[in-house]
Order: structure tokens, then sequence, then C-alpha cells
């Protein structure tokens, strides 16, 4: 399980080859707020999004001879790039009709990418054969303890910019897929910034975190596709993730596709950043949901095509 | 004059209100280049450009009673926000063909806008008309001591993060219009970081500073309009500034439209900021002109319109 003690540790690890990502204001974005609004820019960090953090220390951490990871997004990326700084080899399992660019760019940034047909090949029995022929150690994209405490760096970071802009009580709100960034800042904040609510966020329709902290229990998304927030769709939160959601963090709030566009175009208004959708849910909560005192919006990620970006311009 | 003892000062001045911005990169980017590429995304300093730094240092510095400022835009809005943090009144004299968000922006800052014909219109004499009636301080968009000064603590951030990043000697790329932040640069480069080159960029049809360098003696740009560069189209250096660009700095770059608004579509996709054409055009330059050993891109603002993002990303 992972605790502030493995954080401190991915900090330490992190230091020097992660970014320390800016925490940035508009004085506009307070006004539609109608309160004061941080946005933690995880976009600016390498490979795009927050993932590397925990790509990094898994890496760092477990010393492998070789890494594998199933994943079409940011997550492969985060891979691909830690474990190329580290000097070992990467294996990314992807699906063969995966978009033509994140085939390319995973590839660019040194790892092997493997295809397989969706359709009618087992994507885990054909990674494990991969990685037991190989040697080659498995890197999850949030249920993992080293992956949830790189994660957790973002959060001793956000408490600690926040206490040099005079923040000490504040709602934290994180786009949240699998829980692992979510989850990670919350123990960070737990341990460092006590007067910090951790607000997990979702788009409509893939809101299984709300309903699982309403509920009480982990429920599963019905859909599994069929949203522009595709980093954040994830069937269910992990069995690490789900305690620490459930237990550290306030209610979860949903968003619109919509509000999720019109937050994207005010982060490239106001803020000079780039978001995807999913990296976008939180600051839309922000900005769309009532709400007093400062609120901290982590953008988790910026990895989108031109196409999607040129839309939210037009909102 | 303003020298290296004014850029430390306004560093001082400047510590806790202006931005530490990031100095970013990409493999994709080092890939285009041939070279590693660094950018420095004063895009992200308060209200979108490196302006906030020198008009904070000159309203911080002279201690005005309010302040008149004539700009195409960025310049505006440092001032407007550097004077509303002060508790003064701003007045902005600002070209008509400003873009839209500029404006509006400037007003939105708590300034007063006072627009005039670019074409036809000498906005020095008029600005020093408004400031002598109405008893403001007149600061310059470039040529004046403070303004450098300010500017030039954006040179300071690049020698100590490229030293962090292990990089001592570079080409350091900057957009130039009236050269206030290309010299400020040059001054503190000098100073501090003696094996980096300060080049200008400039867009063609308003090259007047490779020109100059060229010809040994400050020349005029033909036309004063017309330019989707709009941030950096000045009919010439300044007093201050000429011989600083002139003494200090290597030979001056120019890139076309087109190239900017690519570099534009590349930032998007690859750094995950948003640059306005004229801030584009040393990331341009860094990208699409031959040259050995790491390159240092300043991208110095990105306050641009939704469709003029939307066509960077159309090409």
């Amino acid at each position: 399980m992972s605790d502030i003690t493995m954080i401190d540790a991915a900090a330490a690890r992190l230091a020097g080859h992660a970014r320390r990502t800016p925490l940035l204001t508009s004085p506009f974005l307070d006004e539609i707020a109608g309160r004061p609004v941080y946005v933690k820019a995880e976009c600016l960090q390498h490979t795009g999004s927050f993932k590397f953090r925990g790509a990094w220390n898994a890496v760092s951490a477990l010393k492998p001879a070789g890494v594998l990871a199933y994943s079409s997004g940011n997550h492969a990326q985060g891979v691909a790039l830690a474990a190329k700084l580290h000097g070992i080899p990467a294996v990314i399992v992807m699906p063969a009709d995966s978009p033509a660019i994140k085939l390319a760019n995973t590839r660019a940034l040194g790892a092997e990418v493997i295809t397989y047909d969706r359709a009618t090949v087992d994507r885990d029995a054909l990674g494990a054969k991969i990685a037991s022929e190989r040697g080659l150690t498995l890197i999850k994209p949030f249920d993992m303890a080293e992956v949830i405490a790189g994660q957790g760096t973002t959060g001793l970071e956000i408490a600690e910019q926040a206490a040099e802009a005079g923040v000490t009580v504040a709602e934290v709100l994180v786009p949240c897929g699998g829980g692992g960034l979510t989850s990670g800042i919350a123990l960070a904040l737990a341990a460092r910034a006590r007067g910090m609510v951790v607000r997990p966020c979702e788009p409509e329709g893939f809101d299984d975190v709300a309903r699982s902290q309403a509920a009480g229990q982990r429920l599963r998304n019905e859909r599994l596709s069929g949203s522009i927030c595709d980093a954040i769709i994830t069937p269910e939160t992990g069995d690490l993730t789900w305690p620490l959601l459930r237990d550290l963090c306030g209610p979860g709030l949903v968003v619109s596709e919509d509000e999720a566009l019109r937050a994207m175009a005010l982060a490239h208004d106001r803020l000079k950043i780039v978001l995807e959708p999913g990296g976008a849910v939180a600051l839309a909560a922000a900005l769309f949901r009532p709400g007093t005192g400062p609120v901290i919006a982590v953008a988790s990620g910026g990895n989108v095509d031109r196409a999607m970006m040129a839309r939210a311009l037009a909102t």
C-alpha cells in the first residue's frame, strides 16, 4: 500500500527528472468561478501528462531489466520515455486499430509497439506471454503502489505551491479515471495539507467514482467507450485506489463533455495551456460548479489532436 | 542606460510577483531541429507575455501617480495589470486593429483604452500629448531603461535554467520588435552566460533589425501594419535598444508567417502551450533554420484569438 513515505521517496527519485509544473492563475478565471482558481498545469509535464511521474517512479524504484505496459494513450508515453531515459527496453501492447499518431508517438519515444487484433486476441494473455519470454516487468496504469506514489508527488507540489500563494484551505479537484492520480494526491495532502479536500472529477456517463462514493461500494461504468474524455475512461477503480478514494476524498463532481470543451477553450484563452478533454474536467468543475473559498484544479494532460482543439475553440 | 545591476534590481522587485516561467523541451522538437531545443515559455507569464516584467519593474521603480502606455496589446496588458496591482490608474493607447482579445483584456484589467489608426497616426506623439494633459508617466514599450531591465530578468532565468540543464553554450533566439526583450536578455547573458549568443527573430517584411545589423545602421520597416505577427511589428528599434542589438547580438533571423503558424501548431502538439504568431517566430527559427548545438527559443507571448489558433492548427 502507498503512503506518504513512499511519496516522499518518489519525489526524491523524480527530482531533476520530472518537471515541477507551475500553479497558474488568471483574474478572468476567478471572475467566472466566483472564487480564486489555481490550476496545476500537469499538461506541461514530460510526455504531456502526469503519467510520466508514476512511470518514472516505478521504473526507478523497481529497477526492472525491461518493462511492458498496455495502453494506447498517456500511460504508454510516460512508460516509454521513463524506460528510454533509464536505458531499458519498453514494450507497449496496443490494439492494431489504434490511431496512427499514437502508434507513431509511442515508437518515437523509443518503445517497441506490439499490436494485436482486439477482436481475436486476448490482451492479457499476449502481454503475460511477452513479459515472461523477455523478462519484462508489467507497469500498471494505476493500481500499483509505485505508480500511485509517483502521481502523489503532484500533491506534494500542490501543498508547497499553494502555501507559497497563501492558500492552505482549499478544494482540490482532480480528473479521475482509475484513480491513481486522485488517490496519490489525496494521500499527499492528507499528510501535508490537512485543510485541503480532494474531489474526483469525471465526465457524464462515466461517473463510476462518484456513484461508488455515494453507494459506499465500488461500481463499474456501464459503457467502456464513447467519450471524448478518453484519457479517464476506465471500467472501474483499482483494489489499491478504491479504498483511498473512498476514505480520503470528498464527493465526486461530474461535468458534461460540452463543459470540458469550454474549459479547454478558457485554458487556451486565459492560461495559454493546451488541455485534452479528460484533462480539463477538473477545471470545468472549478469554473462551472458552485463553491466557496479557493479551488485548485489539476489540469492532468494535454495530449489532444488538432481537430479536437479546433472543436473546443469553436464552442 | 540599462546594465546588469539594473537587471538584478529588477529581479528583486519582480520576485514573488512575476512568474519564473519554465524552460520546456520535447524530443519531437529536437528531432525536427536536428539539435536540442529549449523553449522559455513566457506565454505563461502573467497577462500572457513577458511584457508584465518590464511594466512591473518600471511602475515599481518609478512609483508614478498614474501611467500611460501605447501598445499593440501585450505591453498594454502588462502595464494595466502592473498599475492595477500597484493601485494606480492606467491609460492605454492601442491600434484600432489590435486583436479583439487584447483590447477586451486591457479594459478588463482596469485600464482606460484609447484607440488610433496604426497606418496614419504617430502613436508616440499621441501618447505624449495625453500623458502631458493628464499628468501621467509614460511607460514606453521598449526604449526605457527600467523596461529593458525588467525584460532582462528573462535572461537571468534562462542562464540559470539552462545551466541546470547542463547548457552553457547556446544560441538564444528572441522574437524582436522594438528590441526591449532582446536587448535585455542580451545584457543579462553577456554578464551571466558568456557562452550564449542572442539572435533577434523577425517576420518577413518586418525585418528592420536584421537589415539594420547587416547595414551597420538603424533602418526602419517600410510597412507598419499587415502582419499576423502584430506583437512585434514596430517601425524601428529605439535609441537605447539599437546599440545593444548592434553590439551584443548575433545576426538576426527571418521567418515567414507560414513558419510562425507551423511553430504555433508544433508548440500546441509537443509543448502544450499557446503561442501567438509574433511569440512563435523564435521557435520557428529554431525549428526551421539550420544550426548546431543547443538552441533556446523564447516563446514571448500567447495572446492569440481563437480563430488565429484554429488557422495555425489547420496548417
